[in-house]
């Protein structure tokens, strides 16, 4: 018996992906596709605009979609709501008794919210018995360029302690959502500018690399600098990373602490873990996002270019699928993990 | 009556960028075309895949293309050659008497060869009176995504004193010239290397930003990162830069020192030069490639995005056109400064 | 002393390029800039997301968007405006006593309307004196995919006449107005629809090419397929057809036929006409979006690829720059040869 | 038992295609990877530049590759070889006994040379036994853009017969091979040439759905126009056709004659064959090469966009991907058949 869920802004880029990753599930079955009033009503084909390059997956054409109303029949719901409404209607769900995984931005800083990563900080789920909402609860997971970010760093920060990071980003358009970025600014360009995104990286690295002490994170404490940029690539976000560390150590042992980097979702062979976390390239012009965003069901954090950097310690480029690894795949492994236990 | 010029690697991507700047030139008349042994003997119609925008001057399409040998009606040439045979060739002509000024970077870190951005360090001229040629000399220009770097840095570093510098890159495929990046490498995706180009980034300032000391140059001290990635984008390098400043200062005293900048290419007015070498945006998502790589003739660096970093002091965004400002057209500029003097 | 024109739909894609072609222009002055209810008020600076890649011109700037009403400081009003809203506001101010010259597809098929291309048949002109508007008058231009096919058609059409027409077109995404066609619609993609295209490239050629007969238009007699396409092309429609000719003739016949044509809009040498309207390129690959757009101000057709066709009689590829040639560059073309009778 | 098979020009475009299709395949085992000299000797690793999207598998990493010398330990060969050189090459692998199935141009028309699509004319691989081989064998397979229209016009031929077609191409990128198109060429940009390709479509056609008589294939009569050009989209040939047919129909007869078209390929549910070879969509802006080239395996043609043509009958647009349906997977389909008998 599967457990039945429901998905949140359901028409949007991240609710595609959410039903794309969904389709065939060993623990969850969709049984309720919820968006917008415009929406609402309509056949899931009618209401769509689809533009992931895999087709869309048939038992979803007939669904009706429904209002984003607590009344959806199922357990969990996953939210890939606009920012603009998710707020409220993710409080109404966790009151009602259901199990939201949010990734929207809303509740992120939310004392009682847990903001996670399961390879990196699952401890933090325990701060949802602190929410006031029952059996109900919000779980969020962290914004798309924090996670690949936060996953290569987490191995780091374990074994030789992390003072600043220096963070540059190359991110795809399908972060922006649909219909996003116009063609006419992009095509032949690149966009310096993504409006909150690089507050999101400067904070959220330090709660869910914090501590959880009782019922509150103490943020870690690490000097952060991101600049963030929109570039012509469909999807997958690359970052080149300069990092600080507290204990020197050289290039291999670097690799060596990437590369067997492992957590209980690992251990637990979760259906939407990566075998493998962090792999590293030693070719000279890899990760790519054409090449690499799709590793290990697009779940991997792709690293490459590690050298010595004259200003800080390291420099180092990696890449992860943004709506994959930096959105839905992350949230359902969250549910995924929430189930074992 | 205006000076005879030849171009070396005339069908190349710097060659055509050179027969465009130099169509209607008040200083300057291109009397010869050379390029390789393939090219030779045909007209430069025939010999070359143009591929600029804007359309092929009618005067050189019936130009004979001729072999990079020392005899060319002409007292200076600008090579665009590839670094594979520029070394040799450029010091045939200056011992021929020719004045070379070169965008290859065989010649740029000899000792007695000046490495000039005209508003940065025209004083290095000076060095060639060092050279061995008699009347002959060459003069070299920096790489492309340098040139940008070194003009924002160069009123930072006599007002502030400049301790570090951090910069990641989107490089234009026009930087790797022709035919270059193939387009299955490159569309919808970023490359995170370009040969070669990040060394460049980490001396080629260094000299630049030098001091001259009777026959040589004291390298300033300055600590450079430099990662450096290909991005789809036909024109236009896009830096981001982070630095460290020796001098406390503020946002709008670093936006007045760069708006304030001037040198004499300026005060000469030469043809080549930008009536302003750097302008600040203050537009959230400015400058774009697509937007400003033509402003001032593509000979201006537009920045924008100034911010306190974190890490280092601050940190913006700049912009360049890479085959103009970045390559012919600094070289051009070298030329018009020498003839004033 | 210039006349005073004002530009109806002055943020959008169209209203832009007029901005940009009449900032020097001999005959007009802009004087108005009129726009949605949302810009009204603003500074144009502040109310445009400006997208052309060569800079919006200073005396713009400052300027106050006002509302679409007719009371405008300004004689001739050019038209950009959406077709969901243009209608009713351009007959208003026909009423009102002004010249009107739009791009919107509204009244172009209105009997009293002169749906007109300059060089095709201005002689449409005349249909003006049976509008019930006093003074003022409406005339429209054609569809941007319309225009070059239509230019490339006439001297056929008048040498050897014309039996049938199949045409395919690319279509660049400037042709979507902003912000138009959603990147991840378009980046690695084409759209074989445009909504509304195939049936004014049906319907619009027969107008422009019938017969002024009193106070209608007989529509010529030739047999139109269409089949319209978005690429990923910033500017440029490409298009290519296959004709069907009354009489027999050669490739040679035909090029000198188009290459000599010429119309009263160059014996007048016209500021906004092209030099020579129709270019032919014997190079295999040519005409290119990227590299003949721009020719004779935006304003040439540029044709290539002729051969003999084994369904119809002919084939060839045109390409036009659709925001000039195919909008406003036509437009203020009408303009001044209004003013200039 | 696996067949052992071996691929000729492994390294290129349609090289890395037939080992992304053959990794995991029922009736074949890779046992030979061969090359140019350049690659001979090197593992396939340092050999390739791989760019298909899809990592490369493992087993071949190591493999080294070999000259393409007919002395390769299997009994067949996928020939993904450039025309340049394919000719002599795949003669002394048939003379050595090898069955050579060839994406190659070369021996297309050869008089006993099948040009075969296995769901349209597999009848003509009886011609094999005219060759002078022996045992060994070569059979060929058509052109990327023939093989999409050839697909879709079957069953129009044996149901309403056709007496000419229009057809003008949208080719990707991966056509053209690697590093193939420059990435300067076709950013923003459409090349309306493709050396060769237009004479292949006008003429492959006619020998496919020709008449196998005794040993010689009687070529159909249809008139076929073919306009061939290049778009910047990395899979997946779009093609805008006409048809004009004997009988008169309606588009529901035709949409129902190709969803219904079926061939032995799908009788005998051959590993490579796609369910349903052709796909209508009533969608009105499908089908597009991002979100269809995939569909079936990347073996289906996707159709949309019927209706009536005012010049010919009917215009339609149709889509298949390149490299898998329109050359390696047709291959391979080739030789799943032959095995099958």
């Amino acid at each position: 018996m599967k457990i039945p869920v429901g998905i949140l802004g359901a028409t949007g880029s991240v609710g595609q992906q959410f039903i794309h990753l969904l389709r065939d599930h060993p623990f969850f079955e969709i049984t309720a596709l919820a968006a917008s009033e415009r929406s609402a009503g309509k056949s899931y084909r009618e209401a769509v605009t689809w533009f992931l390059s895999t087709p869309m997956p048939d038992f979803v054409e007939t669904m009706t979609v429904q209002t984003c109303e607590p009344n959806l029949p199922c357990r969990i719901v996953f939210s890939g709501l606009d920012a603009s409404v998710a707020g409220p209607i993710e409080t109404a769900f966790a009151r009602e008794g259901y199990t939201v995984i949010s990734n929207a931005r809303n509740h992120r800083f939310d004392e009682d919210v847990p903001l996670v990563i399961p390879e990196v900080n699952s401890n933090h789920l325990a701060l949802i018995k602190h929410q006031p909402y029952g059996k109900g609860c919000i779980i969020t997971n962290p914004n798309c360029s924090t996670i690949g970010l936060t996953l290569a760093i987490k191995p780091l920060l374990d074994t030789f302690g992390v003072e600043a990071l220096h963070v540059v980003t190359f991110q795809a358009l399908s972060g922006a959502g649909y219909p996003g970025v116009s063609s006419l600014d992009i095509l032949d360009n690149v966009i310096p500018f993504i409006s909150g995104e690089e507050d999101k990286m400067r904070r959220e690295p330090l709660k869910i690399l914090g501590t959880l002490n009782e019922n509150r994170i103490i943020p870690a404490d690490i000097k952060i600098s991101a600049q963030c940029n929109r570039v012509p690539v469909i999807d997958g976000h690359l970052e080149c990373v300069s990092v600080k560390l507290k204990k020197s150590t050289s290039e291999d042992e670097i690799i060596r602490v990437w590369e067997s980097f492992r957590s209980e979702a690992q251990e637990k062979d979760l259906p939407m873990a990566p075998l493998q976390p962090i792999h590293y390239f030693h070719e000279s012009a890899y990760p790519q996002p054409k090449l690499h965003r799709h590793l290990d069901k697009g779940m991997a954090v792709s690293i490459g270019r590690l050298q010595t950097c004259p200003v800080l310690d390291y420099s180092f480029t990696l890449l992860s699928h943004n709506t994959i690894r930096g959105a839905a795949g992350t949230a359902i492994l969250i549910g995924e993990m929430m189930v074992e236990e």
